[in-house]
């Protein structure tokens, strides 16, 4: 919040500056696909935005989590408010509003509806989840599908008729994709039966859409074992004629819901498809390329859950921001004001260091994710081939990263906007106790932390002889140059910890010549943890130095302060953990560093 | 567990390594109190502990969160099961085993009964709430009440007929008692007229007891300002007669009840005392006392929440451990055995690496517990003063240690249990998900965690001129000579780590004097991160050291790598943190670390 007033969903103030100071937001509208579009119109979208999060998102953020979704006579029961809150979003045009025009879209940048979603994230993250899995699954079929695909499912996608879902995980294979069981076999007519169990399905039945499309992972008789015999399958709760009208029901059944810690609000199920054997589905391009494709969706939803995760974070702060400004309680350490009465909880050091963490994460996510919307308009529309490239490296890069790391780093800050609390925050009386169980589902779905820290050690940070990793470097150069002179202890921190991470990399990967995968891989957690902080620094480097231009004294002094703060404590555990990856062969051999199975 | 059977509540030849070979508990049984004490006698309590930890505790640890207290009609409504699980507790005479035979007790070391007390902890934390609150209530009256008051109070709590709280916390200062406001008015009698409202009181009503004992700090009319004017009076829910009978209600009225995210089975409630001015109270000790004694009931508790906390991680990492044992899933790194089915998971290093942490930390927790129950024996009844009061010290020093440094890692080891099941430890059919929520309250009850690193750098280090250091010292010293030479890099590194932190207490203390205590105090929190980082590495050492003469090679090897792991990647962040105190002065001049209220 700018001074005393009450918690906001997102500073506008900070927003405006990620958007249009920091990566550019208005250099686009010189595009093609963007003319005409101008800041006025952005910002527009943004109010409009903000103001159907607050009225009809966090006005059910409690509720929709005291009352979980329940089986009622086999049909999952919803509280009405949830359907308001989507039907909200849809009629405003949110889902529809990066397409092209002929598709009724808005050609808007992909970081223009980012930073839009951002606030209903920050509103609802539960609720928010049928459009963000509408939206993504929309995508895929308009990057995948066929024309007649395109024709029959995106305008009822788009219109929030039809919503959205992704079908990947089945009871025995959670993250494990090459274990996937469900079956296609083709009929007659270039459609497949479909049949097979799924689990943690999000928003996989209830009664808000017309029907639910499921992008569901199935393997078609004689593929292949593995993720490399995977096919993607369009398969509809209900048939869908060629008109594109819902028909009679398409043998999907809900087999349970699924109780969580948090994330309430979105229905999570176990579905089974062909119990009856009159389960239809269609493919998506062609057969076998099913992961390939699926990963348009997976990416795009671990950005969104690290996005999601950091306006967690972000509601935290505002939250627990407030409330250390109001709650009177103890004395301030210094003996000369210790006569009065209780001071305000900002006054303690140890709540200011809670509320520095807080800000550093969520404002630093915030940034490095709609960054990432921005690579995501770069490798689109960029006229140069060469930086649409480059775009796409550095997105597949900073994903992992921004869902894993950040995702952790967002529920600690959540910890501390509890902690900040006392007592109260342990109650359910205070919204901060919810952010954080909320928050403790994103460490988990798109692929665990751990799937995405192998993901970052094991492939991008190595793919095309590290070419992503190049891409980085040249930006975090670019920056600590571009970082004023009282910043420059922070910019030579920055650029040693780069190169450090560069020299762990290669080691790495010398390691897993001699020594193979597992010896090499297995301090992947580590290396994360390195990265994530490193990126984090760059970031608040980033911004710490194009603040300088900012005229409100106030909003300059708070990011500079976010950007000591974390060259002063968040960094130096960078090097801490690049250490321990050099050690490790010292101190383990070749053994990988962790005890084996038979030591437990 | 030892090789693949379930998950047990403390894993039985590490609480017996920890007792017998590591603290030496039968030593206590040369010393007049424990005569005729042996270890046959302590294995078979250890046995019941067990026993009906299982039968009577655990068998309603999901229930007991499901079916949380309601009022109903103004009584509050419990799920019985946890009424039956305190009966069997107080029927085996666990609450009286400590006290003098002359009470009824058995005159059992407080090692003993807490050993015993850490399998219910294990069990279900809500429900051990209720006769670890009697117990500690007992104690403060056993060791601060009069002669009269132990006569009447005592033997109905040790019996389990009546229980007791602690009611300190008011609604407008949680963890600042100095705003205690509660009043107490002297009446002819000698007794007082108690009139105030007390916030968070743990059991503080309930239909489970003839009646309840508040142990209630209030301020005497005309007492000072501040902790100088508490007093600490004996407030009974309902009066209690010269012979020890329970009459009429004393006009304490339960206002609400506390909702919160884990411990649901132990009501937490809201209190008002005197609202008809009928409330009476007797006071303990002189007046304007209050605080001090108190302070017996407190550190108890302290010591509780950090042991409690340790046994939440214990139990979670038996869950996990169990589970990554079990489930198939993933492929191994090394390619050659890639071909095969899904592994389990324990066989992926990323798994092994969350199991040894939570290792480290449970069983580390568990010793360091224990430890600190052996100095409450030493400081008793050892035959030399200079080592009861060194064990004093010792245990002043290592109590806002346990209870902050290790219940935040055993969250974290909690944490990583749920990581570890994937989606399935999110929901709410596995026990690791209640673990989590359960254990979020350690780093808030008893004072928060920030508090306790306040305490730890503004007092425990410094008092005496750093006596309870140097006899910390000592021990340290003593563990890294007595290591043996395969252990030699970690013995060294323990003393260097020594070292760093003696320098950072000197230099704190230094800019203390010169800059005043808010510059000096405010890096509390990475103080105690380095402190407690310190105190696992040698905790984990030494149990390295001593656990060379088991026999069970599986056992040793699992100890040796938790000390190996600790000393790999815990013991290094100490030192990123030390040197991030040293630095602290020259990066914010007198400025304390972290930026002032005005730049939020």
């Amino acid at each position: 919040m700018t001074s005393d007033g009450p918690p906001r969903l997102i500073e506008r103030v900070d927003l405006d500056f990620i958007l249009y100071d920091l990566i550019g937001l208005e250099a686009l509208t010189a595009r093609p696909r963007f003319e005409g579009q101008d800041r006025a119109a952005y910002d527009a979208i943004l109010d409009q935005a903000e103001a159907i999060a607050w009225a009809k998102f966090r006005n059910h953020l409690q509720k929709s989590d005291r009352e979980e979704p329940l089986l009622e006579d086999g049909a999952v029961r919803l509280p009405p408010e949830i359907a308001e809150g989507v039907a909200a979003f849809h009629d405003a045009g949110f889902a529809a509003a990066h397409h092209d025009e002929e598709i009724g879209g808005l050609q808007l940048p992909w970081t223009v509806t980012q930073a839009a979603f951002a606030y209903f994230q920050a509103a609802n993250i539960a609720t928010v989840a049928y459009p963000f899995l509408t939206i993504a699954a929309a995508n895929l079929i308009a990057a995948h599908g066929s024309a007649d695909q395109k024709r029959r499912f995106l305008p009822p996608m788009l219109e929030g008729r039809f919503f959205g879902t992704m079908a990947l995980s089945e009871p025995q294979a959670g993250s494990s994709l090459s274990d996937v069981r469900t079956k296609a076999v083709p009929l007659d007519d270039g459609r497949y039966a479909i049949k097979g169990s799924k689990m943690w399905t999000s928003g996989g039945d209830h009664g808000m859409a017309e029907t639910i499309i499921h992008m569901l992972l199935a393997r078609i008789e004689g593929a292949p074992e593995g993720v490399k015999g995977l096919s993607l399958f369009i398969v509809p709760r209900d048939r869908v004629d060629d008109a594109g009208a819902v028909g009679a029901a398409n043998d999907v059944t809900l087999t349970g819901l699924n109780h969580k810690m948090g994330y309430r609000g979105t229905v999570n199920t176990a579905l089974s498809f062909g119990d009856s054997d009159a389960c239809i589905g269609e493919l998506v391009g062609a057969p076998n390329t099913g992961l390939a494709q699926m990963f348009h969706m997976m990416n795009e939803a671990r950005i969104g859950v690290g996005a999601g995760a950091a306006m967690l974070a972000y509601a935290g702060y505002q939250e627990s921001l407030a409330y250390a400004r109001e709650r009177r309680q103890g004395r301030a350490l210094d003996a000369k004001v210790s006569k009065t009465g209780p001071v305000p909880l900002i006054v303690h050091p140890d709540v200011r260091r809670m509320l520095i963490e807080q800000k550093v994460i969520a404002e630093g996510g915030l940034a490095l994710a709609l960054f990432c919307a921005r690579l995501v308009d770069e490798k689109t529309t960029a006229p140069d081939p060469k930086q649409r490239r480059d775009s796409h490296l550095l997105l597949e890069l900073l994903t992992p990263i921004l869902k894993a790391w950040f995702s952790d780093a967002a529920l600690r800050a959540n910890d501390a906007a509890i902690q900040i609390h006392g007592g109260y925050g342990y109650t359910r009386d205070f919204l901060v106790e919810q952010l954080y169980r909320d928050n403790r589902l994103n460490p988990i779905h798109e692929g665990t932390n751990g799937v995405q820290a192998l993901d970052l050690l094991g492939r991008k940070a190595v793919m095309e002889d590290g070419a992503a990793l190049h891409v980085l470097g040249r930006r975090i150069v670019e920056t600590a140059r571009s970082a004023p002179e009282e910043l420059k202890a922070e910019a030579d921190a920055l650029l040693d910890a780069w190169g450090a991470l560069r020299a762990a990399t290669l080691a790495i990967g010398e390691r897993r010549d001699r020594l193979g995968p597992e010896a090499a891989l297995a301090p992947a957690q580590a290396y994360m943890e390195a990265f994530g902080r490193i990126t984090l620094a760059w970031i608040w480097l980033w911004q710490a130095t194009v603040v300088e231009n900012q005229s409100d004294a106030h909003f300059r002094a708070g990011k500079l302060a976010a950007c000591r703060h974390t060259f002063f404590w968040e960094l130096p555990k960078a090097f801490t953990a690049l250490a321990q990856i050099d050690a490790q062969e010292g101190a383990f051999g070749a053994e990988p560093p962790y005890p084996d199975a038979n030591t437990f």
